[in-house]
C-alpha cells in the first residue's frame, strides 16, 4: 500500500456528553470562548444549555450566530473580526455542518489572516489555528471530525472546499441526546449526506483499510436505522445514526470524496440547496457512472444494501444501486434533478463549476464536464 | 450508550513511510531529537536509515539504546536525565513495544519529574509531555497508537501500567517494509500480542462501537495472515499484520484490556518473559473464564475464528476457543504455563500481583486472586 494518512480528533461520544464541554474547553486553555451556533439550535434550547455548562467552569464567551445554511464568506469574515476584537482564545461550534464549517472559517481567518478565498483547495493553511471544540447537533456533516470546511464565495456563487489537517478540531463531543429535537427533514438530509460520505470515501482512489472499515460500517448503520429513526424517533436509532455519521466523517476526512459531492457543491453554490437533499437525486446516477472503475467495491456496497449477494458481482452491484434508489425514494424527498434546478439550461454551468471541485481528485473514474452533464441529464 | 472516549495519534501508514520521519519531526518543532531504539533494530540497519532521514532535514539528535525487553525503571530514569542534559525537544522511538514504552517513560519523566512509580495507574500525569513521533518495527505492541506505557519496577518486580491520554504519541509512522527484517519468533510474539489486544478490548466493559469494529478487523486479519506471513514472509501478509496491529492498538488504547494482560504483566515482571509468548498459554483459559459474562461477544469472535456459525451461540463460542487454541499451538511456541514458570509454588504470588493490575478494571467478569490461580492451574 502507498502511504496513507489517518487523522481524527479526540472523540467523546455518548448520551449526556455535552456536560463535558466546559472541562474540555478548559483543557484546551480557554478563558474566553468564541461560541458559534445558529438560530435553530438556539431555539431548541441547546445554546442555553451549553452556556450553563461553560458558566459552571467559570468561562467567559462571545456568542455568534449569524450563520445560514451553506455559510457565506462575509459571515466568516464578520465572525473573525469579532473573534479578534473580543480577544477570544478557543472556538466552540454547536450545530450542524453550517455553524461548524463557519466556525472553522472563523478560526482560520482569525489566526491566518487574509480572505477565505485565499485558502480554497487542499493544504493551503500554514499557521496553526486556535484550539477548536465541536459539538454536532445533526448526524451527518462529519465536520466535527473532518479536515474539510465548505464556505460559499458569494461573488462567484461557488461552494469552496478548504481542506487541511489543521482544520480537524481538537475535540469532538458527540451527544446523541441532542438529536431528539431535530426535525424529520433534517434527520433525513443529514443521514443521507453521511451515507454519501460513506459511499464516496469507500470508492475513493485514496481509501485505506482504516477508512474502508469506517465507510462500510456507516453504510450498514444508516440503512438499518434511518427509517426507524424517522418513524419512531427512538434514541437508540438516533444514536446509531450518530455513530454512522462519525464513522463516515473519519472515512471521508481521510479518503476524501468524489463526483457526487463535487456536483452537490456546485448546486449548493448556485441554488443554495440544502446539501443533504441533493444526494437522493444524484448518488445513484453517480454510482452507475463510477461502476466500471470500481466494480468489486460497488458489489461490496451492494451486498450491504441487499443483505446478501446476487448471482454475480455485477448483478450484486447493479441491484444494490437499485435498492439504494428505492431506499432514498422511500423518504419524502425530491428524487429528480428538475425538482431542484428549475432551469435545464443551467446544467452546463453547473457541470463546468463541478469540474473544478477539489473533491473530484479522488473520484475512482476520471470525469469531464460533459460527463457531469450526462449524469445531470440522467438524473433530470 | 454511556460516554466513551476515542483518541488516537495522527497515523501515517504505508510502505516507505519512514522517509517522512524528518518532515514530521520538523512539524512537531524539533531541532534536537531524542532518538530511542534498541540494539536489535540498530543491527538490522533501521537506526542508520532513520538517522539519514533526520540528517536530510538538518536535524540534530541524541541516540539512546540502553533498553531491554520489558524496559526497566532505571533505564527510563537514565534516559530522562540524558534528555534534559542534552536539551532535546522531541522524542522519536524506533522499535517494538520495549523501546516505545521506554521512550514514553523518558518523555514523561523529562517533563513531569519525579519517579516513574509516581505515575502507576490511570490518569496520573498532569503536565504536557514533549511531542512524540513513534515508528514501530514490530506489528504487535500498539504502543505507537496507545495511551499505555508499561515499565518494570525492578524493586517490586512488577510491570507497571501507566495509562494517560497524554501518552498517545502525536504521530505514528507505520512502515510495513521494516517488518521484513524481523525474526520468525518476533513476528509470532507480536501478532499474538495484537490478537490478545483485539480479543480483550472487544469484550472489555468499556468497549464502544468505535473500538469494537477495530478489534474484530484485527482478529480477522491476524487469523488470515499470520501463518502465511511466517511461512512466506510476503510483504503483503506482513502489511496486513501491521494493519491488524494498528487496529488492535486503536481498540485497546481506548477500551483497555483484561485478565490475560493482567496476568501477562505479572509474569513479565517476575520472570522477564517475552510478553507476546505468554498469551498462547493463557488466552484460551481466560476466554473460558470470561465466557459467562460475554457469551454473545465470545460467539462473535468464534464466528470469525471458525469462518461461520455452529448450531448455537454457545457451541460457536466454545468451538471458537478450541480453534484459537489450535491456531496458537500451530506455531512453535510454549503452550503450557509450566514451560514459562518453572516453580508451581509461584502461582499464588503471580495471582496476587495480577489482582492489582489496572487492566483488570475492564475485564467483563470480576476476578479474584483465587480465580487467577484457577486459570493458572488450568493452563499449567
Amino acid at each position: 500500500m502507498d502511504v496513507r494518512k489517518f487523522s481524527i480528533p479526540e472523540i467523546i461520544f455518548g448520551r449526556g456528553g455535552l456536560r463535558y464541554a466546559g472541562l474540555c474547553a478548559r483543557r484546551l486553555g480557554a478563558e474566553k470562548v468564541f461560541l458559534v451556533s445558529d438560530p435553530g439550535v438556539e431555539k431548541a434550547g441547546w445554546v442555553e444549555r451549553l452556556m450553563s455548562v461553560l458558566a459552571g467552569e467559570k468561562l467567559n464567551w462571545v456568542y455568534f450566530c449569524n450563520v445560514v445554511s451553506n455559510p457565506r464568506d462575509y459571515q466568516v469574515e464578520a465572525g473573525a473580526d469579532l473573534y479578534k476584537l473580543q480577544g477570544a482564545d478557543v472556538v466552540i461550534a454547536l450545530g450542524g455542518g453550517s455553524p461548524m464549517d463557519a466556525a472553522k472559517g472563523i478560526a482560520l481567518l482569525a489566526s491566518n489572516g487574509g480572505l477565505i478565498t485565499d485558502y480554497e483547495g487542499a493544504n493551503r493553511i500554514h499557521r496553526p489555528l486556535p484550539p477548536m471544540l465541536f459539538i454536532p447537533t445533526t448526524a451527518g456533516s462529519g465536520s466535527d471530525v473532518s479536515q474539510f470546511c465548505i464556505i460559499t464565495d458569494m461573488k462567484r456563487r461557488v461552494k469552496m472546499s478548504i481542506i487541511s489537517r489543521t482544520l480537524v478540531p481538537n475535540i469532538s463531543i458527540i451527544d446523541p441526546l441532542i438529536l431528539e429535537t431535530k426535525t424529520e427533514n433534517l434527520i433525513i438530509a443529514s443521514a443521507v449526506d453521511a451515507l454519501c460520505h460513506a459511499i464516496e470515501s469507500y470508492i475513493s482512489k485514496i481509501a485505506s483499510p482504516f477508512t474502508e472499515s469506517q465507510s462500510l460500517k456507516a453504510i450498514d448503520l444508516i440503512v438499518k436505522n434511518l427509517k426507524p429513526a424517522v418513524e419512531n424517533r427512538s434514541l437508540e436509532n438516533l444514536e446509531q445514526l450518530s455513530i454512522a455519521s462519525t464513522a463516515a466523517g473519519m472515512a471521508f476526512s481521510n479518503a476524501s470524496l468524489g463526483m457526487a459531492h463535487a456536483l452537490a457543491h456546485s448546486l449548493g453554490g448556485i441554488f443554495d440547496t440544502l446539501h443533504g437533499m441533493v444526494h437522493p437525486v444524484l448518488l445513484p446516477s453517480v454510482m452507475r457512472y463510477n461502476y466500471r472503475s470500481c466494480p468489486e467495491k460497488t458489489a461490496v456496497i451492494g451486498r450491504i444494501l441487499l443483505g446478501g449477494r446476487r448471482r454475480s458481482e455485477k448483478s450484486t452491484a447493479m441491484a444494490g444501486i437499485v435498492r439504494l434508489e428505492e431506499f432514498l425514494h422511500s423518504f419524502n424527498v425530491s428524487v429528480r434533478l428538475r425538482d431542484i434546478v428549475q432551469n435545464r439550461e443551467m446544467l452546463p454551468v453547473l457541470s463546468r463549476i463541478a469540474e473544478n471541485d477539489v473533491c473530484l481528485l479522488t473520484n475512482p473514474r476520471p470525469v469531464t464536464w460533459e460527463d457531469f452533464l450526462n449524469v445531470c441529464r440522467e438524473a433530470w
